[in-house]
């Protein structure tokens, strides 16, 4: 059984695991990301831990192909931008295989969870249709499989669902550079905000911390903090409901730390979408929340350089 | 060089075309659709005019394969359902290759008219990337293109784009039986009812009767008028946003009946959208007027044919 180098480089740790052709990760390590230098030495790093842990193993467990997923949009083998990383139009994918001589895949980040949540999350039938995964954390982040491949979009940014405009009658400033975008409201901290915005117009001087926070005092029943939840729910139910008629997914995948919610969030999210998807394809899709934290990212990035491998 | 056939299945005329590989309409000849009985006779017509057509060619003429736009949603070689021709999971494509003993591809028309315009009707360079087809006539209708092939959906319902929900004080019925979907503001007819309803609550006793009239009054400078305009482009931004931020597409193609006002309604759409858009997609794509009119039905449909031959 082919087994894959799956890789989650990220802002602070980049993590390593081998994976096998079924899904197993049998043997994972992480390192910190070496930021200095504009991100130099990262491709140099990987290369070396790469390279040692393949000194160590036997020729049958020698993984055969690369998968990296990045913090950025990918076109090719170059990372055309990764602002955590400090990196613009990084030929990563270039030089890893040219050190390694292992065939190597890269894709963006939230691509890569996308595809490891349907490789892997849900049942198999998932990986021959469409699906939309979406991430509810820091930011808001997303990723689209069709026909069980990622789609990337013509400039490495297909996805990027977080930026879509929300109808709010007040105006935050998205870090995009954009107002009112989806981000700026259905993250954790958007829901933060939200929930803060509420107390302080009732006079509290109390100011959750946590998206967690205010979903506990929406288990209790408490009706501004369900306020908050639902004015959430509704945001991001409308703006998911334009992609799923876009897509005609045959799954919804809910991950990030807002999901930890479970149906405090998934509940209202299923009524409100049914509510705004075209009729012909409501109650035909299975919405459900992400299974696999962070190794969704390791998985996507092995399953990836598995596809390209037999392509 | 192969010839195709290229067939537009509407509710009220059956459009039948020769067309060869390099996009040439060389023949092209219509029948009334027969709706009676449910349309069981459809399927008949449309053999019998394909038949006799191929009798009467010579033999390094006669069309390899068959293309069907079909104004309903498609699974496979099966019709899911057709309203306008009574249909209800139709073997249409069953039908016809048992009885031609030529290869059929069916498509959904909306997909087809974006397949026929990403093939012909801007730079060849489309084929390999992703595209948005928006057609703004009687009803709001779309077709995605993914690495230059229809995205199909998992219930045949992609590109859906026209039920989507918008932001709007009134509340308008939508033939899909939701309220206030994009379809019931951005298609001709929300847009002469948006324009309309400026003129009565203005004390008007005017109504209009098309979109042509109110884009008339729009050249002309009437403040009302570009009023109606402004409103109908601020929802169809919006929401043409979020399936931008989505696809990623390299070509944005509008097409139907208000696309004729050119660039009274391309401009300030170019202008909103610009505002919504994810910035790592803004001023990469093209946006543009679909260029076929109803040729890009016959013209996707050959070029599915051509697709699923070399497949």
């Amino acid at each position: 059984m082919k087994r894959l180098f799956g890789i989650d480089l990220g802002g602070t740790t980049v993590k390593f695991s081998i994976v096998d052709e079924a899904g197993r990760i049998l043997d994972r390590w992480a390192i910190p990301t070496d930021v200095s230098d504009g991100g130099a030495n990262i491709p140099g790093d990987i290369v070396e831990h790469l390279r040692a842990k393949m000194s160590e193993l036997p020729e049958d467990e020698v993984p055969v192909a690369v998968g990296i997923g990045v913090p950025g949009p990918i076109m090719g083998d170059v990372v055309e931008r990764a602002v955590n990383l400090g990196w613009n139009g990084m030929p990563l994918g270039r030089v890893v295989k040219a050190e390694l001589g292992l065939p190597v895949s890269l894709l963006n980040d939230a691509n890569a969870a996308a595809l490891g949540e349907v490789w892997m999350g849900g049942d198999a039938e998932g990986m021959g249709g469409n699906a939309v995964f979406v991430t509810l954390g820091t930011g808001v982040g997303g990723g689209i499989i069709v026909g069980g491949r990622i789609m990337n979009g013509d400039h490495g940014c297909a996805g990027e669902i977080g930026h879509s405009p929300v109808d709010a009658s007040g105006v935050r400033q998205c870090g995009c550079g954009k107002t009112n975008c989806l981000e700026c409201y259905a993250s954790a901290s958007g829901f933060v905000k939200t929930a803060n915005q509420l107390l302080a117009r009732a006079g509290s001087a109390h100011a959750y911390a946590s998206g967690k926070e205010v979903f506990d005092d929406v288990a209790a029943g408490d009706p501004l903090a369900i306020d908050a939840r639902d004015i959430t729910v509704e945001y991001l139910a409308k703006n998911l409901a334009a992609i799923v008629n876009t897509v005609d997914p045959r799954e919804i995948i809910i991950g990030g730390g807002l999901s930890y919610a479970g149906d405090l969030l998934m509940g209202p999210l299923s009524e409100r979408l049914g509510k705004y998807v075209f009729p012909g394809i409501r109650d035909r899709y299975v919405l459900r929340r992400a299974m696999l934290g962070n190794d969704a990212g390791l998985l996507g990035a092995a399953y990836q350089a598995l596809l390209d491998l037999d392509a």
